[in-house]
């Protein structure tokens, strides 16, 4: 039940925006169902890292999000630069969001975001083997976040509780579950 | 730790882009990471169900998706018109997607979509006392679906094994989980 590409007819892709971190280009789609076309954004894809120390406790972040008004607990993740893999991407990602490199990394699965209007996709990693780094790279200068330590029980309670955690963390904690210590 | 709201300041907003299910509007923030403003665009909420057969077993759509192309298996969804609860939302679009009319209810939760760059926020609804409509709405012109019946424990599977399921419904069967029979 993997995805069988089922491509629609491109009718013409108009840039809206250009920021420093995504833009929107707007293109509408022939399709039987809808010979008018209809509108979607193209998105650069994401990588997303749960890291877990050798004590069993996850590494999240609490990050300030404007779309939010307020502060999220996220996974550390990151946007694709342009021919980069995901796991290049998530390397620099978990270092300068969290200060730690990971020795083990375990690719998890995918999955796509919000595909009622974008075609981002997620990779998640399983980050082990721990070090906190000396020197940390710095954070993107934009990004006001600190680093939360948590055993995978007590963000489930989070997350069933109603807690401001977002659709990519709890996806990604559900694909990890079967590889954590659930005693820890 | 639920939300401790932080406004922003918002600096001017610009509609980009206005089609038949959503818009685009670009609003660069105030902010003292950014001073300069970063982008982000205003979206409608949505909900979404996770319906219970009486035999135990979840109802989900498997959706043609222009954003992915080709199809998905989500639960059934949407977006919530203006001044609408997601209550009514919910309601209409279990009829139209899936042909099923809930008779018992229970709100799970909510998170957001796509903080990074959305203000999208989706509600989480339990749906139990399920009876099939002799006569269903009919389904949005636009939308290509059919209805798929699984055991909580195959869809369990499903995710693991990397199927196309989307972002928003492997975070409501996180929700709803603890609300299932296992061992069906």
């Amino acid at each position: 039940m993997t995805l069988a590409p089922e491509p629609s007819q491109l009718l013409q892709q108009k840039l809206l925006y250009r920021g420093s971190k995504f833009s929107f280009e707007v293109m509408p789609c022939a399709y039987q169902m809808a010979p008018r076309g209809l509108a979607m954004y193209s998105s650069p894809r994401g990588a997303l890292a749960v890291p877990v120390t050798d004590e069993g406790k996850l590494v999240l972040v609490r990050q300030y999000r404007f779309a939010a008004q307020g502060r999220l607990l996220e996974f550390p993740a990151g946007t694709l630069e342009p021919q980069e893999s995901p796991e290049v991407t998530i390397e620099r990602e978990i270092a300068e969001e969290t200060g730690y490199r990971a020795h083990r990394w375990q690719k998890l699965g995918q999955f796509f975001l919000a595909p009622g209007y974008s075609d981002e996709i997620i990779y998640v990693f399983l980050a082990q083997g721990l070090e906190l780094l000396e020197t940390p790279p710095a954070q993107d200068a934009d990004e006001d976040m600190e680093t939360v330590l948590m055993t995978p029980a007590a963000l489930e309670q989070a997350i069933l509780n109603g807690d401001s955690i977002d659709a990519k963390s709890i996806c990604a904690f559900f694909m990890a579950r079967p590889f954590l210590n659930h005693s820890s």
